[in-house]
C-alpha cells in the first residue's frame, strides 16, 4: 500500500516532509571505474572503445563498422512495420511544430547613449545524443532529444546506442532517421561518452551531450561536463495528478500506473479533495495490478514510494504540488487553468481530464524530457534552447564612450583594476586631444 | 615573451593546438575537505556555520549577527563616496535596462488537431549569490549576479560574503542594496554554499546559487548541484583580439593587459593580420608592464599564457576565433559587423576599437559573467534566462485525443508500456459507448 495522508492528519507536516526526502535511487559508486574507462579512451581511441563494446556488449567490431552505414539502417528500417512508422512520423511532425516555436531570436538596438547593444543565438557545431540499450531504448526519446538539436541547427548530430549481442532496435534508427541525425555508432557506456566528449579517430568529438543512460553513463556525463556541455542528469520518473471526485477513477489510476511501470523507482502521487475518491482509485490500481504485463515493477513503485494525500481543497493541493514541484503534473479538475495559475513549479502540466500525461511521453509535442527530483524549482525540461547558446553584442561610438566611459574608470579604479580603467582612459584622451 | 605564432610557420598546427590545450589552472583537490564541510553544515547547521567562520575568518558571530542589519547596511553604505555610489548606479541602471529585454515570452496556441499547446515562464523563488572576500571582491559582480536574478522576479535573493576579521567592502553592500538584494550574510567558503543550499535556522535554503569564488567554493558548487541550481563553473578570465593593422598599439595593449592584470592564470591573445602591428604591440605590453601596479600578475600571465598570432587575412582570424571560442572577443577592425557575422563562438563581442572590454566589465549593459575555457561552443553568459524556468502545457479535447490518441497507443506498445497506452485507451474507448 501506498502512503495514504490527510492534511488534517496531526502529523501530516512530518509525514509530508518525510515524502519529500525519501530517497528513491542507490546510485552505485562507479565514479573511479567511469574515470578509468575515459582515461582509456583518451588514451588509445578506438582501440579501448572496440575493446569495452566486445567485453560489455559481446559484440566483435571494427573502425569500420563502428558506424552504422545507411545500407545498413536501411535494411532495419524497412522491418518496421507501417503502423508504427506512422505513429512515429506523426510524433516527430508534432514533437517538430512545438520546437520550432522555441526558436529564440536576436535583438540587436540603439540606446539613449548612442552605444549599439543586443545578442545573438548560434547552435552548437555538433551535439551527441546517448541512447541506452536494452529495455530502455526508447525510440520516443530520440525524437525528443534529436529534433530538438535539429531545429536549433546543430549541424552535425551523432548517437551512439549500445547492441548488445548485436541486437539493433529498428525503431531506434527508425526515429533517428526521421529525426535528421547524421551518424549513428554502436556503442555504449561510459566509452561511448567519452568518445563523444574527446573524439578518437572515427568519432569526432562534440560539442555537447545529452540523452539518459544508467549509472555508468550519468557517472561519465558528470566527469566530460566542462569539457562539453551535458542535460541534466535525470532521475526517475514522476507524476502527481491533483484530481477532483468527479473523475473516472480507472483513468487516474492507469495515469499513476503509467509512471510506476517505467521503474521500482519511480513516484506516482494521487492528491485529491475527496476521500472517496482516493479510496476509488486506490482500489482500481489493485485491480489493475493484477493484468498489467509490468505489474512487479508498477506494484514495486506504488508500494513503495506511491502516495494518496487527501486535501481540504484544491487551493491546498496547488501549494503541496510546489513543494513537491513534479516531474510530471496532470490537473484533472473543473478548472485546469485556473488550478494551473496558482501552480508555479512543475515540469509539464497536463490539463484537464482528457490529457493523460502518456500524450506527453509521445504524439503532445512538447518535449518529455523534463526536470526530476524536485528540480523543476530551478530547471526546464529539454528545448531548442539546450542548442543554443547567446553571445553578447555591444558597440561603443566616440560620443557613447564619452558618456559612461568615466563610470567604467571609477569602477575600475574602486575595484583595484588599473589596466581596465586605462583602457577607456586612453580612448577618452584621444578625443580631447 | 608570450608565444607569437604565424599562419605559416611550418608547425602552426601543432602549436596552435598546443596552445588550445593548455592548462590554465592547477585546481586543488579540496573535494574531501569541502564534503566534510558541507556534512557538517547539514548536520549541525548555524552552529557549525559560526564555527567555520571563526575559524577561517576569524570572526566572532552568532546567529543573530549573521546578517547584516540594515542599519549596518545603512553606515557602510554612507561611507561611499559620491563619484562611486554614482558610477555603481550608473552601472546599475544599465544592466537593469538591458536585462529586462531577456525576459522571455510565455506561448499559448490551438493546433489543427484542437490541442492546446504552449510553455509559461515562471521565477525561480529563491536564490542565493555567492561574493568573494578579499582582493576579488568585486561590486561590479554583484550588480551583474543580482540585477538578472531580480529582473526575472526572484522574490528572495540572499548574498554571502565573507568578512575576514570582520571587514567589509562597502561598496558590495551599495551593489546589493542597488540591486534589490533581500538578504546579506556574513559568512564565506563551502560553508556558505552548504547553508544556502540546505539551509540553518538562520539561513533559508534557496534553490539556485550562481557567483564566482575559489576552488572550495567551487567543489561546493559542484557537490550541492542538483539539490539546487547552479551557474557555471567559471575558469580564468581570457581575452581575444582581432585587430588590423589601423589600430592604436597602446589601445590593444592596455585591452590585452586588462585581462592579464585579472590573474597569473588569465590568458590574453592577439590576431592580427600585420606583423609590424603585433610586434609594436608587445613593446607596448612591455613599456607598459613597467609601470602597471598589477604588473607581477599581468607580466606572468602574459608571459605564460599570452599569445599573439600572425595570420593572412581576418578570414582566417575568424576561423582561430571559432576554435579558441573565447570568452571576451574584441574586433577592433574596419568592419566589426561583418567579421562578427563570420564568427560563431564567443561569450562576448565587443565591436570596434572605441569598444574596449572593460566597458563590458562595468557599464555597457550586457552581463561580464561569462563562458570560459572554451565553453563558449555551448554555452552562454548568465542572464535572466538563468533564474526561471519553464513549464510545458498541453490540454487535449477528446476530438484532439481521438487525432491524435491512437498514435499514442501504437508507440506505447511498441515501447512495452502498457499502461501508457491503457490511459489513452480508457478514454478514447469512453467516446465510443
Amino acid at each position: 500500500m501506498p502512503v495514504f495522508l490527510s492534511t488534517r492528519d496531526a502529523d501530516f507536516e512530518a509525514q509530508f516532509t518525510a515524502l519529500l526526502g525519501a530517497k528513491r535511487e542507490d546510485s552505485p559508486d562507479v565514479d573511479h571505474i567511469v574515470a578509468e574507462i575515459i582515461a582509456d579512451i583518451r588514451a588509445r581511441g578506438d582501440e579501448a572503445l572496440l575493446e569495452y563494446t566486445q567485453r560489455f556488449d559481446r559484440l566483435e567490431l571494427t573502425a569500420d563498422t563502428l558506424a552504422f552505414s545507411e545500407a545498413e539502417i536501411d535494411a532495419l528500417i524497412a522491418e518496421v512495420p507501417a503502423e508504427e512508422r506512422e505513429a512515429l512520423e506523426l510524433a516527430a511532425a508534432r514533437i517538430r511544430a512545438y520546437h520550432e516555436r522555441q526558436i529564440p531570436e536576436d535583438q540587436r538596438w540603439t540606446d539613449e547613449s548612442g552605444a549599439e547593444l543586443g545578442w545573438r543565438w548560434t547552435p552548437v557545431s555538433a551535439a551527441g545524443l546517448y541512447v541506452p540499450g536494452g529495455l530502455a531504448s526508447y525510440p520516443s526519446s530520440v525524437l525528443m532529444n534529436a529534433i530538438p538539436a535539429k531545429v536549433a541547427g546543430v549541424q552535425r548530430l551523432a548517437i551512439t546506442v549500445p547492441t548488445p549481442d548485436g541486437v539493433a532496435n529498428p525503431l531506434v534508427l527508425l526515429a533517428a532517421r526521421l529525426s535528421g541525425v547524421d551518424e549513428v555508432y554502436r556503442v555504449g557506456g561510459a566509452q561511448a561518452v567519452a568518445a563523444l566528449a574527446y573524439g578518437t579517430d572515427t568519432i569526432k568529438p562534440v560539442d555537447k551531450i545529452t540523452g539518459p543512460g544508467n549509472a555508468f553513463v550519468a557517472a561519465a556525463k558528470r566527469r566530460v561536463f566542462g569539457k562539453v556541455g551535458i542535460d541534466m542528469i535525470a532521475g526517475p520518473s514522476e507524476i502527481l495528478v491533483i484530481a477532483d471526485k468527479d473523475n473516472n477513477a480507472d483513468w487516474i489510476a492507469l495515469d499513476l500506473m503509467s509512471q510506476a511501470e517505467h521503474d521500482e523507482s519511480a513516484q506516482s502521487i494521487l492528491i485529491t479533495d475527496s476521500e472517496d475518491f482516493a479510496r476509488e482509485v486506490c482500489a482500481a490500481v489493485d485491480r489493475q495490478l493484477e493484468t498489467l504485463e509490468r505489474r512487479a515493477i508498477a506494484g514495486a513503485s506504488w508500494r513503495d514510494f506511491g502516495a494518496v494525500i487527501v486535501v481540504d481543497d484544491l487551493d491546498q493541493a496547488a501549494q503541496l504540488s510546489d513543494r513537491i514541484a513534479p516531474e510530471h503534473l496532470e490537473l484533472c479538475v473543473a478548472d485546469p487553468d485556473g488550478l494551473s495559475d496558482k501552480i508555479t513549479h512543475a515540469g509539464a502540466i497536463f490539463l484537464g481530464a482528457w490529457t493523460p500525461e502518456a500524450i506527453g511521453d509521445y504524439v503532445g509535442g512538447p518535449n518529455h524530457v523534463l526536470p526530476t527530483a524536485r528540480s523543476a524549482r530551478f530547471s526546464s525540461g529539454l528545448s531548442v534552447m539546450d542548442f543554443v547558446k547567446r553571445t553578447t553584442l555591444a558597440k561603443m561610438t566616440p560620443a557613447a564612450l564619452r558618456a559612461i566611459g568615466p563610470a567604467a574608470e571609477v569602477l575600475a579604479k574602486s575595484e583595484s583594476l588599473q589596466s581596465h580603467g586605462l583602457s577607456v582612459t586612453a580612448r577618452l584622451q584621444s578625443l580631447n586631444d
